[in-house]
């Protein structure tokens, strides 16, 4: 009963069909480290598991002739709420990396939030695509390195910052130690081959690269610091509690982007779609709240818009999307759950994004 | 330990025995058209396995020598509460089709719903049996043949309109995307063979059907023109929440059907017998609650009345009789569920439908 | 993993290994009469699972240095509170049938309940032990047949009288359907033997046994008919709700047995260790409580202990040591639990029976 | 995807790569020993699986730059709060047995608390390293005996005594009952020796020891007594209810250490985890507040530090790394757990042990 191999990105149905396609075409540490969690992988797997939990009481005779999935954050309007989130390493997946993923999001209509640890440097990518592009931001200690790295993503024209406050420290993968992962040459991390202690930017240097260079005394002083050095909208990610919403809130952020890091940091943190209601409610209309983590369905996505996202993040989708089809392969990841939120929205009486009943969902 | 295989139709004694024969007997399209559920199938497993989650305790000592599972609904005296919930494509399942559920469900002495997308007319399914039937309607586009359809089901003798709201769209089912179903030649809608815009009436057209001749923005408003057509009870079809519930009584409806199309469309939705106490909380006896979806032994059916329910239909398992042998088959499906109910309904103490004691049934 | 076949009764260290080895040694038919429970087996499944969701919260440093299980129940002194639930059939397991069962739970200070569907006759099983034995009734529609067999437990020096009451027809055990199960020639039902309208009394008749003989009529004016004739305590067997209980007490019940019948009755009923602790409530000190269904471990009879019980009885368990080890593995079997309850009971700082602290087990 | 089996202990990154390697090295007998617990084994699962439904609701932001895992318990000052439970017969897993373990904990700055089941003795096992360590004692019969133990400890420079309550007698592990196990000549018990009606202290006379050495009648008046012989903190082991533990600091208890004893105890009680919260708030900081059972992961120990813990106990796992590399493997279980659980505190956003905030887990 499971599904054929798609010979083209139009034939793949499903992400988990993608998934599959991908994992034939990725070298296994490759796939190993895109699929892997953290430790017991418990968090990794409660993310997408938590959102079988949860029902959609659908409204009926609504009309839904012409359903409105477009929404503006930030000044850019975006064709969907869907997104990509910030991956490391896209040319592991495809030669064309993160270039590939810009033209992707562009053609789909959806934001790329593009990753510090991009195999593209940020200006590369930047041109590669007219679409609208976020950057996600590690402060390193040598805060003379952030600030270039900010300076570098307004210059290129980069709408907000992403800043990622779940990696004090890497969590700790175990294929990735067993694989004794590392990027292969020539892949670089583009963005840091001029960073002092970044010796020769390759994968083997990542757990060194974030333990020698993060800075694990990071705190919301530093948020105020970086909010100080640029006018672009800050917006921490990694965040899973109401108080450190509300105390993003207090420090100027303009977002708030609900997520565990993909189930790779910090193993045994809640599901990202169980933690999304207390955030929303705590921050109301004060932030715009995002979430990632465990979305492979489009009524997945409805669940946590109907949770309080406005937007909602692909991370592992995309790579298999790339990795099994280049940028036609991510282009389909964007364009089958938008068009598959697009019919859920219509199934479940919802036309509009700002117009879900409260009760639309329940655990 | 499985059941040996039914060498008749008296020989199948659970619905799981006649599916497995069906499947051998179907071609695996038609299998799958009729088995599958929407996307990632939750609803579709939702609907059966929540049964499981209820406990029913039974009362003794109650003189239960004569069960009386007899109803009147709409006029109609029917021997048991459990009919035929509207499916498509009977021919698919057996060459005589409708005609073969129509005769089985007269001599079961239940309702037959007859659906929009029967293989065989309304006309001539009526001529088929003398049995209580309904109409299952679609609201087209093209109101001019919306009427024509209430018209002929008038002039027919269905004894009540069943409108379809769960279907402005058709939901994405992997299966018959995979397998590009299409109702084989030479089988036609053929409630549809006249109607504009239907070529051929074959199932390949059924996406691009209910793409182009639905109506997706379908409101309250149509019930309104609707119940201004016809006489005839109007019953909405895949309601699953209280407040649209409500809406049914304000638009003057005579019933209600708790249905999640079994699954077929909005996946994430709940499952029915969930969603049906809060319905039939909602209306009290203003209308007739029925549902459908999950039903599989005379149990769930017991629980489904305690919880609010009037009427239980059952679609796949009919067609699952139906593949198997036939119209013996599908009058074996209602002869074993009515028996059953009848046994359950003795065991629990229970000999009237009406006197179902409020706490039979705990989740 | 698994367990070595025990080769001699005391060799079976848990129910699971006489199982496994009854299994053997039953003809398949008679295995599965003995195993299998109606319809989809729902609560078959529920009574023993619901025991793994409660937790026992032990006290320590509690003198158990002598842990009492005795107990005094209608005027008859118990070893321990593990008695022999009413079961057909016996000597499908063993040639000794009753006889052996009866000489076991002599043996082990055990209440023996000896039901009316026994292949030995009552006065045969009276005369073959000198251990408390009550009788298991099924009112008959013939009261004066029913009458006589009170009059013979009576005279054969029966304790009590079981009052079947989750009985007015026969559960559907779809495994008997299929094998179309017939108690073997030349066994009879003993007690039967006299009876007007059963021929033969032999198994094939069950069902019609069931149909024709058993009173679906009965309420509780037969009990108190029941009570008329007799000063034998009367005991409802099969009762799972508070309020039914409560009827019991009114009607001059003296005790009141949770049971499901082993799950072969309704199907969906509750686990009665869930059934257990409302009726418990219910009727307090007025009524002795019992129950049976899903027993397997020391430790679950402790559990229904604590949850309101003063006996627990042994159904299937029973027979697996009869069909392992005749005598001695029905023996073993009430050894075994005895002696695993009073390890549970000191284990959880328990020496007494009457004073289990009313907070040991949480669900 | 399974782990590639370590060629070194260093190479182990998980506790079930240990348990693997150990299983191969280990006597079935042995292993089945050391891995097994009572009865149904259904506390054993609980204590690991409980685990899986806590959520840790990280805070970001927090300077977690140096995270101290030391404490202070008792006067000693330990690197970090996972120290070794205790557990007999370390001989079986490797020849150096207890000074094997007692050499790992010091080099990982753990404590280490010896067993009376010892298979060296606790003098030798005192001179084995300078670490800090606690004396596990059970009071036997003979309290002369008792008393000599208990100056022993001591004598040796022991801590702390830990009363194990749990042990009235000993729960029922199939596994040793079906193996016959024994501890295997030349190995003793070394602690028992001379200790009258211990003929050889192999063993086959565990559960003759217990048996006819271990006090079932012991009370907390028992306590009080111990108390009166030594100046040692006692922590009583196995308590699981908020009142036993509200009675051990009325009797002069310093510390409770919330166990079931690794499940090989009481089958059925409550997975450890669960029972933590209640006995930390009833006891608030009037005692010491300890914990072992299922921990397998450095984020299980935050778990159980967040509920209440001060100091969390390995048990199997030491077993596992003695097995597998001797005194470097159970090092490296030590070394794992904390170097994990100082990652976790990081992530978490807690960078000291006494300021972890209160809703950082939810069930």
């Amino acid at each position: 009963m499971a599904a054929p191999t798609p010979a083209r990105a139009e034939d793949a149905h499903t992400i988990r069909a993608l998934e599959r396609l991908a994992r034939r075409r990725l070298s296994p540490a490759a796939y190993d480290y895109f699929r892997s969690g953290a430790d017991a992988e418990r968090t990794l797997l409660r993310n997408e598991r938590a959102f079988r939990r949860f029902a959609l009481h659908y409204r009926v005779l609504v009309d839904v002739a012409e359903p409105d999935l477009s929404i503006e954050v930030f000044g850019a309007r975006l064709a969907s709420p869907i997104g990509v989130a910030p991956t490391a390493y896209h040319k592991l997946a495809d030669p064309d990396g993160e270039r590939a993923t810009a033209r992707a999001a562009e053609r789909a209509g959806s934001l790329f939030i593009v990753s510090t640890l991009a195999t593209t440097s940020l200006e590369e990518v930047a041109a590669a695509s007219a679409g609208p592009k976020w950057f996600q931001l590690y402060v390193h200690k040598d805060r003379g390195f952030t600030r270039a790295l900010v300076e570098r993503a307004e210059a290129a024209g980069y709408g907000a910052l992403v800043l990622t406050v779940d990696t004090p420290l890497l969590g700790k993968r175990l294929r990735d130690v067993h694989n004794r992962f590392a990027l292969p040459e020539p892949l670089v991390m583009a963005n840091l081959v001029d960073a002092p202690g970044v010796k020769d930017a390759s994968g083997s240097a990542l757990q060194a690269y974030v333990a020698s260079r993060h800075d694990a005394s990071l705190t919301w002083r530093d948020v105020d610091w970086l909010a100080s050095l640029t006018k672009l909208p800050i917006v921490p990610k990694g965040i899973v509690r109401a108080d450190d919403a509300r105390l993003a809130v207090e420090h100027g952020a303009r977002g708030v982007l609900v997520s565990n890091h993909g189930g790779r940091q910090l193993d045994g943190a809640p599901a990202t779609i169980d933690a999304l209601g207390a955030v929303a409610e705590a921050v109301g209309d004060r932030l715009v709240v995002m979430m990632d983590g465990g979305v492979r369905w489009g009524s997945d996505v409805l669940v946590a818009l109907a949770r309080g996202a406005r937007l909602v993040f692909l991370g592992r989708p995309i790579l298999w999307g790339l990795a099994a089809f280049g940028e036609a392969g991510a282009l389909r990841v964007l364009d089958l759950l938008r068009e598959d939120l697009r019919r859920a929205m219509a199934l479940a009486g919802c036309p509009r994004l700002d117009s879900l009943p409260p009760d639309l969902v329940h655990a």
